[in-house]
């Protein structure tokens, strides 16, 4: 509680004091469901702080900016949002977005609350929102009858330097002249961040969607990054069903998002399953190939109910095997990216080291199918961890030790969400 | 301005005192084109509070419920919009939409405030909200390459017992068991509102919706009505044009919208004008067949820059040998129906009597091709007619009587509007 407190801004949280000043998408998200348990209106305002910067057509931005700390880069004048009609003014705001984990975080409101009235009238205030993001989402981000939804920059899918999209970025050309200077480096070690190329490449994309004015029937005609993601579609899948739920609650219809949970995954299973791998796999909608890498986020789909039986069965026999890793005796937890692959870099943000959230997504998952002996060896894990090394950003899966950020939202968010678990 | 007075509510402003204690979409339009003149921050709040009604997938409902009043029919448990997940809880409104008159008004705004940075600053904020509510006539009211917006009810028109609805109406049965009352009549004359039939119709359209939980995508489905009507559509192009002028002021980008206006009017060219006539007509898009009625709201489409010069020399010659009526020596205005179609009742709402809006909309448009002496005498006479007989909702066009609500709202802002004209 003492890092989340450290930081409350007053009507929202940052995801740490220096390298994240901002209020970030999925980070609020995570955020509001560490005070679900024990500070409902602080959670309620997280997401309606969030939700202040939606997009007249649904667009939840991935980073809502905050007046000052104007040394951020690419800050709001960089994105210039203002070029389109659909964003608003104040806030300022990024052009583009990150995984929907929004609706779930709602329901987990409603669910912790103290106060049921008041949370109910929170899910009256917040449904069309939700409703209007995950709208955006279905229109502008699913392009055929596999439902999938996909995203458009690294950045979006949370996993900013995953070896994911080593491939596609590939495909971009070095800028020629840069006229920009990261601000991340002030803030991080070099080794524990995306490097020079990454980054000129996750703001020649930026340009690209400036240049269209942020309009997403262009960008998705225009595009060179466009892939199905295995962990956006999973998260997708199950804020639907809360979604759904939500509905119920208030006395909305909730058959549109049924449906669209039933049609993605559908579409996962046709499309993302790697027989071979024994697992879900990234699918790049521009080279129309799957993405082979194995990644700790492909067992997201465990957390949304997507795989049937024997697939959960293949994928968690496969995890045991390959992609966990025993830190000693009684820690066992999965890292950001396979051990064995060439590419593992312990210490360099989403190529390696241990992330918080994506093992809190797994163990959700595992206690869904059954898994119970995992699931709980992965709960005292993920409480002992940090215990052990202080709420960072993200961990090295050989040692343990914290990385990144300190102080980080959304590692002591979900970790109180599992001391509070009944 | 005693009549804008007398219905300002303290935040927004009624139609009038008895039969409209609500707050009316176009009504709120034409409401702030008046105080735009002499009252800013008025001007501003009545658009504020209207769009506080917006619904999340950008639908701009027809009615905006104030908390009293609870003997309006049909009310908002009738309506009982919540089953839709982007409806707002609070406040409550109605399920359908009107005339999009809103970035005209807020464009009007702009144009004549004292105060140049605050209204800016009010196109800043209302741009959004401006964009979303065009984007969802464009996205759920367009069936085909035509681009012709279609309305589902005739409320949806703005005038609902039109001659033109008639066949598209007798389409459908009446009801065999009435379970509501008619709240109109407790404050109008039955002679000058739409019939017990005609009611009949208007609510099992409303009940289909509610069937539906107000679902475009299985409205536009399954709805007997629709039609792509002249005088919306002449709204819809000038509305473009005129929120895409609002992009530019602020900094936005305007594109779309600049061709949706010229999609719509060159559909509009296309499929409803009407050669033998000499004026458009609506189209019904469930019979695929136009609707060869003669209406004084046909003449819209001058307003919005629509006609040929040829079209345009042709309808105003037309217009002036047909539907257009001297009252007096000095006084020449255009009814809501032809006088000499068997249907016209002089008394009867939108089967014949004059009303203001229209003729203001006539007025602009004469203006706009430069027929300079036909828009004078129109001007003056619109001046005149409320002079003599009071702000009244509409007028008999045989004797100018006042009739319908008496201090009505937008009679009195239109008459302003041209009195504070440079």
């Amino acid at each position: 509680m003492g890092v989340l407190e450290g930081n409350w801004l007053g009507y929202a949280t940052r995801p740490s004091p220096g390298l994240y000043p901002h209020q970030w998408s999925w980070d609020a998200a995570f955020v509001a469901i560490g005070y679900s348990h024990y500070a409902q209106e602080r959670a309620e305002a997280e997401l309606r702080s969030l939700f202040s910067g939606q997009w007249s057509n649904g667009l939840l931005p991935h980073i809502v900016f905050t007046d000052d700390h104007a040394d951020y880069f690419p800050g709001p004048d960089f994105w210039q949002t203002e070029r389109n009609p659909y964003a608003p003014r104040r806030p300022r705001t990024s052009g583009i977005v990150q995984p929907p984990v929004h609706a779930t975080a709602a329901l987990a409101i409603y669910r912790h609350a103290r106060d049921r009235d008041r949370a109910h009238r929170f899910l009256e205030e917040i449904l069309p929102r939700l409703a209007a993001w995950h709208w955006y989402l279905r229109r502008e981000r699913i392009r055929n009858d596999d439902h999938l939804v996909e995203i458009w920059h690294p950045w979006e899918s949370g996993m900013d330097n995953s070896p994911l999209w080593d491939e596609a970025l590939n495909r971009l050309l070095p800028e020629q002249v840069r006229d920009w200077v990261r601000a991340d480096l002030n803030h991080a070690k070099p080794e524990e961040r995306p490097s020079d190329d990454e980054y000129d490449r996750y703001v020649q994309l930026v340009k690209l969607f400036r240049e269209h004015n942020y309009h997403p029937e262009l960008i998705c005609r225009v595009t060179p990054f466009a892939i199905a993601d295995v962990l956006y579609n999973s998260l997708w899948v199950q804020a639907n069903t809360d979604l759904a739920e939500i509905c119920r609650i208030v006395g909305a219809d909730p058959t549109s998002f049924e449906r669209w949970a039933d049609e993605t995954k559908a579409g996962m299973r046709r499309r993302l399953w790697d027989e071979e791998l024994s697992t879900f796999v990234d699918f790049d909608l521009i080279t129309k190939e799957p993405i082979c890498t194995r990644v700790g986020a492909a067992y997201a789909p465990l957390y949304a109910g997507v795989p049937t039986r024997r697939q959960a069965d293949a994928m968690v026999d496969q995890l045991t095997r390959t992609v966990g890793v025993q830190l000693d005796s009684t820690t066992w937890m999965v890292p950001s990216f396979d051990p064995r692959d060439g590419r593992f870099r312990p210490t360099n943000y989403w190529r390696g080291p241990i992330w918080i959230n994506v093992n809190w997504i797994l163990y959700r998952g595992l206690k869904r199918y059954g898994f119970d002996r995992l699931a709980e060896t992965l709960r005292r894990s993920m409480i002992e961890l940090p215990r052990r090394s202080g709420f960072f950003e993200h961990y090295d899966p050989r040692s343990g030790k914290g990385q990144g950020a300190s102080q980080f939202a959304w590692t002591a968010a979900l970790v109180l969400d599992l001391l509070f678990e009944p």
